[in-house]
């Protein structure tokens, strides 16, 4: 039998401990870039190659709104939102995702995302009723399905094949990607995504380098003014990218317009920082949430980014206490990542 | 701000993957012993401090077991399974529970585990129907549980408090923990479980031990034949100490009789070779069973415990495949684990 192999160099993002004890540890790597791309601050390996999730979704936007379908469909900003939502499939979801498929003369059974209990029952802890049927329209990627849908009916392409590796969209999403992340495009390491979308895995530090230049404000070289009106609908209507009781809500509420802030599924985190010009990316190498939000919050306390009221919001995502069946707290998660300073 | 520490040295237990890509990748540490407890191989750190959760099962029957519970009670072999269960609460569970409690002279309401949706509805992939209400004989620790009740009644002991952590019972419990392990008492860590019982933390190696001891098949020098006779009703019965299509009874049915087996939440598997004299644990250090049995089924492999037949029954507990919400397959998990021969 072979050697065993080394260890990566992960480090520890938060333990979950139980009495004296640690049941579980989550390792993770955080990248922290200036708008120039250059790494400040790290923890663990700030260039893994992480796979994006939805914290892509503002860039697979870019094509729709730098080719002016914003204008050319007369979407709300509520809707630009909603381009880059991972949303609760609430009704107010629904609805607006609804319009958005009508006004580009679409029907939601043209949506190729599937069909998923909507995540606003997780978030209450709620069981869906039995024998529920669900629409794709509440599937949490069908605000970013209905745009690129849009896209093709603004440039005539085809509609069935939308989501194909080849199909013009999917090759302009892929030329965004890697514009944006300052990768070429043969750099970019492809899957499909839950919701049936090409996906790209990018180094961590690239990730944080697409949200700094996502929140610099500043008119992009290549997309304009299109960076910037995606954060900034996302950070002007959080409600519409998440939904009640989850992360991305609760933190570009507690970042009160200086954030822009996206989850993705396996323990993705991207966040631009408007202030101080900066990208943070978080990636917790095991996939799981818990290890996450915990080590979120420790990372914008760790950068000096948050005050009184915003510690207050964000302390039970710090440091949730956990209970077992009969409601005896046996245990809780506490942060445990540190940065390093760079260059 | 601080150094970054050193990753521990934990070791790729499995990556999921999508297309081209790693979506995560799950750590952890393993343990191979001999009956007397001499580390044979290794992955990771194998003395790592492992909450045991309900792996600990067979250990905590054993003060009932020794001491003549079971010809007291007249439980069948079915029953003692049960001990050691994480069970389903399928009919058949719950219907022997209840045989357990009424032969004790105890009600289910004295069962102090708590309640959860009984896990067959996990298992076959259902939700359980609105508005359900379920018992503390559904409660996959309730077997255990009935054992602990049926201990204090035997013994004059107070019903009431049975899970406080200075109750003689689980001062006998701790004890045969220490003895099992070979740990001083003093060297156990101690939590409370989700079903409120106190559990403890040990080396892996040492529950590896453990294990090692019930599969051993002889007369222990503490507890007579109290191990054994616990570890056959496990093989014979595997049935009762888990669920239909759950990890346990699938790794029993394949053992044909040489493995007993218990998995513990967290991300922790025990288990006994009887044909070797090896006792084995894993624990993936994030706490998350997907990386849990692609591992174990790769070290029963690496240890050439499987056969033809052994390997086709535990393929896709190996190599799981991954589909999203339109059921298209998006990667797999691949085992990555791999064991240095130790002394």
């Amino acid at each position: 039998m072979s050697a065993t192999p080394a260890a990566p160099p992960h480090v520890p993002f938060a333990r979950v401990t139980r009495g004296d004890a640690v049941d579980s540890v989550h390792y993770g790597s955080v990248a922290v870039v200036d708008r120039e791309g250059r790494l400040l601050f790290a923890a663990g390996d700030a260039q893994y190659l992480t796979t994006t999730r939805s914290a892509l979704k503002p860039l697979q936007a870019l094509p729709l709104v730098a080719g002016g379908g914003i204008e050319h469909f007369g979407f709300a900003p509520e809707q630009v939102a909603l381009l880059c939502a991972s949303h609760s499939g609430e009704p107010r979801h629904v609805a607006a995702v609804a319009d958005m498929l009508e006004r580009a003369g679409c029907a939601p059974e043209q949506l190729q995302c599937g069909v998923h209990p909507p995540l606003f029952y997780a978030a209450r802890e709620e069981l869906p009723p039995p024998g529920a049927k669900f629409s794709p329209l509440q599937h949490n990627c069908s605000g970013k399905h209905s745009g690129m849908l849009a896209y093709c009916r603004q440039h005539g392409l085809p509609l069935d094949t939308y989501l194909a590796f080849d199909h013009p969209l999917q090759q302009a999403i892929r030329s965004a990607v890697a514009a944006t992340t300052g990768l070429a495009e043969a750099a970019l390491v492809a899957g499909i995504d839950g919701c049936s979308a090409p996906n790209y895995a990018v180094p961590l530090d690239r990730l944080a380098y697409a949200f700094a230049r996502l929140a610099s404000g500043g008119d992009d070289a290549r997309y304009g003014a299109a960076p910037a009106r995606l954060a900034a609908a996302m950070s002007a209507h959080p409600e519409m990218v998440s939904g009640e009781g989850r992360n991305d809500l609760i933190l570009m509420r507690a970042g009160r317009g200086d954030w822009v802030t996206k989850v993705g599924a396996e323990g993705v985190q991207a966040i631009g920082v408007r202030s101080k010009g900066w990208g943070i990316a978080l990636k917790v190498v095991d996939g799981n949430a818990r290890g996450l939000h915990p080590a979120t919050v420790a990372v914008l306390d760790l950068l000096g980014l948050l005050d009184a009221e915003q510690q207050a919001m964000l302390a039970t995502w710090r440091e949730p206490v956990i209970r077992n069946y009969r409601g005896l707290v046996t245990g809780q998660v506490q942060p445990a990542v540190r940065l390093e300073r760079c260059g």
